[in-house]
């Protein structure tokens, strides 16, 4: 998943609903929704048999042979276009109907050879990496004296002092959506004092010396400079050389260019509704990844169990009343960019779609479910979750949050909700090296798979459609 | 920490005491040592007020100084001897008494450039960190087709297609001291079969794409092949690829080599006792590490605990009955080689030695100490640990087991104890470039500074000896 908050949704949340449900505990659903609901705990149990023995470990092998076969997948690669060719051929293998890529135009971001070295007070490789959209160096590199900060409150302090400098970042990791600003405008802020480039300690929980990626952006109107992210280690070890008054002098090399955009595709497969085909619930992970690591867990496991589920409820010859849609999102990372163009192109579609569902952060415990939409819609997930409580699955609460790729049709009031794992691990390996098959579970996913399956399929299958809510907020451009 | 157990203190430890005691439970501890014991509780109280308030994060920050200015120390290199220089003068400048080094001849193993490529089917970089004592390779490297297996069981079952291959362990972790096995032996063990070189998965329960070294030791009569650990998620990669049948080369080009053996010295400083000042409290750490990342973890915190524990009783003006040893030990990675040269220098002064402690595992929590000697000591540890109840430690308890660099004493019949951290958290920054200052909590320190200050003291105060067991062991050379 990418950083960005987008502001459509940070604006239509209180509208809405103004406080946060950790638990659905005011819930008056008239009774007939409640037994009819519970109906479902027989298919429910059958799903999870049916992950547990037939399908045991399903989504874990189809991952692992992608993963093999294709490894990390950035927007605007080739690599990313064959992976993509690769789930329609299975969609087709797995009688998945209306089967089909949608063509988005990407970014196409290369991040090339790079380096940063620490050449003064010691010599020491500096293991990095370049920032997503950020421009390279000269040929010859950027040899700068390095000036090191906790903050943007230091940094300012010392503006007089940052001309020709290269900036280091050493912030503290709180949470991520409030660290990770030092790495989407750490650079742009920088510049406006004349730094030449900056570095900035990888926005992680954790630590093992590991660098992490992951996009920024650049303010209008200031001198582009490179920028990469260090391990929190070698920032808080150039830290201790500048607070002790040593000179610093880093030399950052980086081939990073953009080039010109790309056309890659959302990736979508169907099981059609047998009674209202038009109406659509949606299971959808995003299928491009960083260009490091394997992308397993960012996002390979959230895209195949939207995936399987729906491989799995075709070879039991599942279908609901309506109809169930997974789609694959391409170039998350680059802002949303396949499922902002989708929400786009199927505007006029929006009064068909039921619900939304995703999954991008992962899947480590405890895993919770998180909702946009009316209370009523919380009342009908819990009262659906309710159907889970014999298997391992547990800590499921609701909260108001959204996903990031479904958050553009949550603002335009289409109910949905997200699958959120435990965020302190999953930014642990979020866009490093790391994130690959060895931190996948196999268990762990026949369980979110047989869940993922049996919420998709019983509110596909449901008597009435997932109540929708009103929103003041309209689509803008420039939300993308 | 290395890895190896000394075989001499596995055969000792059934002879004395043969069950594993969590908790002491059944003790008879006279009532007037209780009481003594009891007498020291204002003595705690004010030693805990020290380190939390006079001395605050003392511990750390001059860890901090320390490793900003030397980083890691591997035996043999001139920055340990720098090291070690800075330690003696600061504990002159603490007015530490006799403080002295011991010499010490060490191994000088040497790493230079390395690396690991995948040239097939895929070219990718793979991270790695060569083995301690392993042979380099021709300057022009090895490059072969690899064989990857799980097990040395797998390993032997290929035994015909090993002549001329890499070959890449890709073992599961259960516990350190069964998984080590793997780095200490895998090299030998596949020579035997003709494999040219060997990479192992890192020996880690957590990895975040973070190559681990360690020592390394060749069998008798077979031939040194270069060996080196690799990632495991790289492990687990080439693995994957090997059970889908995809042939795989790899290219290793190492420099490593063994030098002739350099002096090195064990860093002694006392606080000697006011009443028996021949009988000696030995606290310890030692003072050398990998020469990666930055010694902080592995063993910064068990030689600075140590050492600032006499620094801080010496700036309180407090003596003991006995006196206090602080000893930083050399060359522990490659074997202990430090602590061993000192027991065999000093033997003769054993029957002097009271009570050795060391801290070698880190300080994650919980903590335990684990003791070896005579149940009664036990009893003696576990009274003066209940002197601490009113701080955060907790989760003392005692078991036996004894700390490597104390081991050979122990054997000998001398009782002692080590301070052991969480085992699982130590082992993700062990031997790595992740052992930094950026993984050692600054409060963390002041509780086990206050801990290993106030319980040395007490040991080197009390009115009696601590009871020696007998032991039929025999110190022999070639358990070094």
């Amino acid at each position: 998943m990418v950083h960005k908050i987008i502001i459509a949704f940070v604006i239509f949340t209180p509208l809405v609903l103004s406080t946060v449900i950790n638990k659905v505990e005011k819930c008056n659903l008239p009774f007939s929704i409640k037994k009819e609901i519970e109906s479902y705990k027989g298919f429910v149990t059958k799903i999870i048999n049916s992950v547990n023995n037939q399908f045991k470990h399903s989504t874990y092998n189809h991952l692992d042979d992608f993963i093999n076969a294709y490894g990390n997948r950035i927007a605007g690669s080739k690599n990313l276009e064959n992976a993509i060719d690769y789930i329609l051929r299975k969609s087709d293998l797995y009688n998945l109907e209306n089967v089909h890529g949608e063509e988005v135009q990407v970014p196409r971001w290369v991040r090339g050879k790079e380096s940063a070295t620490l050449l003064y007070p010691l010599y020491k490789d500096l293991p990095m990496l370049g920032l997503g959209s950020s421009v390279g160096t000269p040929l010859e590199g950027i040899r700068a004296k390095a000036v090191v900060v906790s903050s943007f409150d230091e940094l300012h302090k010392l503006s007089k002092i940052l001309k020709g400098k290269i900036v280091v970042y050493n912030e503290k990791y709180s949470h991520y959506k409030e660290t990770v600003v030092y790495r989407s405008d750490g650079a742009s802020i920088a510049s406006q004092y004349g730094a030449v480039a900056t570095l900035i300690g990888s926005i992680t929980p954790l630590s093992l010396a590991t660098p992490h990626t992951g996009w920024q952006q650049y303010a209008e109107n200031i001198t582009k400079i490179p920028t990469a992210c260090i391990t929190k280690e070698d920032a808080n070890l150039l830290h201790g050389m500048y607070k002790r008054g040593k000179p610093i002098y880093i030399e950052i090399k980086m081939e990073a260019r953009t080039l010109t955009s790309a056309i890659s595709r959302n990736i979508i497969a169907e099981i059609m509704g047998n009674k209202l085909p038009d109406k659509v619930v949606v299971v959808s992970g995003h299928i491009d990844s960083w260009d490091v690591g394997e992308g397993a867990i960012d996002d390979g496991v959230g895209a195949f169990i939207s995936w399987n589920a729906l491989a799995i409820l075709k070879a039991l010859g599942l279908t609901a009343r309506r109809t169930i849609r997974t789609i694959l999102w391409t170039a998350e990372e680059e802002g949303y960019i396949g499922a902002f163009a989708y929400a786009k192109a199927h505007q006029n579609e929006t009064k068909n779609l039921d619900f939304v569902m995703e999954s991008d952060t992962g899947i480590f415990t405890p895993l919770s479910f998180t909702y946009g939409g009316l209370p009523e819609v919380g009342c009908i997930l819990q009262e659906i979750l309710n159907l889970f409580t014999e298997t391992n699955i547990t800590n499921i609460q609701l909260s108001i949050d959204g996903g990031p790729d479904i958050s553009k049709w949550i603002s335009d009031g289409v109910p949905g909700a997200a699958l959120f794992g435990n965020l302190e691990q999953y930014f642990w390996y979020h866009h490093s090296a790391a994130d690959t098959m060895v931190a996948v579970q196999p268990d762990a996913l026949d369980e979110v798979t047989a869940l993922w399956a049996a919420v998709s399929f019983i509110i596909a299958d449901l008597s009435f459609d997932m109540p929708k809510h009103l929103t003041s907020y309209e689509f803008k451009e420039n939300d993308i």
